[in-house]
């Protein structure tokens, strides 16, 4: 995955653990895609700051997701909702049958790991 | 919800960002339904420290609760996964065109909110 793409889920997973001055900046950084320098100009504070501020959110909302492992589950039940999207979407008259039952042994798969 | 129930949710969720003795003691009185005495007893602590221990876990695991709603984000993806699997299971022939379009719209509901 993608760095971005993976702190902006993090961050919406575990961003309201964070304190408001570091959801500021990281929001900043990771969802508006502004610039360290930019950010220092705007917060008044140094380039190496914002960095380092940006780097400890990182490792803080990591450190969340390796004891809770909840985007880790959801990116997994994600992956069987798309596959039982693209299954309701795409049958054909004569598979039905097939593709319901393989429709209920995903949905089974999702609730017996929620 | 039923209070262990709802319990046994959040200690599921967020129980790791407890420390190992508040688990130990939580998981005793919520996963195996030990008396507060029973605990006591077992831990060499007052009925009373286990009663406040618990109180504690309770408030902790709420809070992460009141700050993430991952809970909440799960419980209602798991009714629509329910329904998702109650309709693969009693489709009709005949049915079927309009089962799979309401499939996929679960699915699309599901996939907007995570």
């Amino acid at each position: 995955m993608e760095k971005k793409v993976m702190q902006t889920y993090l961050y919406d997973f575990y961003g309201d653990l964070l304190t408001e001055h570091q959801r500021n900046i990281y929001e900043e950084y990771v969802l508006n895609d502004l610039s360290l320098s930019e950010i220092a100009q705007e917060e008044g504070i140094s380039r190496q700051g914002v960095h380092d501020l940006i780097r400890r959110c990182d490792k803080i909302l990591k450190g969340y997701e390796e004891k809770l492992h909840l985007l880790a589950r959801f990116l997994n039940n994600k992956e069987k909702i798309l596959r039982i999207r693209t299954l309701s979407r795409n049958y054909q008259n004569g598979n039905e049958a097939q593709v319901m039952a393989e429709i209920e042994a995903i949905s089974n798969e999702i609730l017996e790991e929620l």
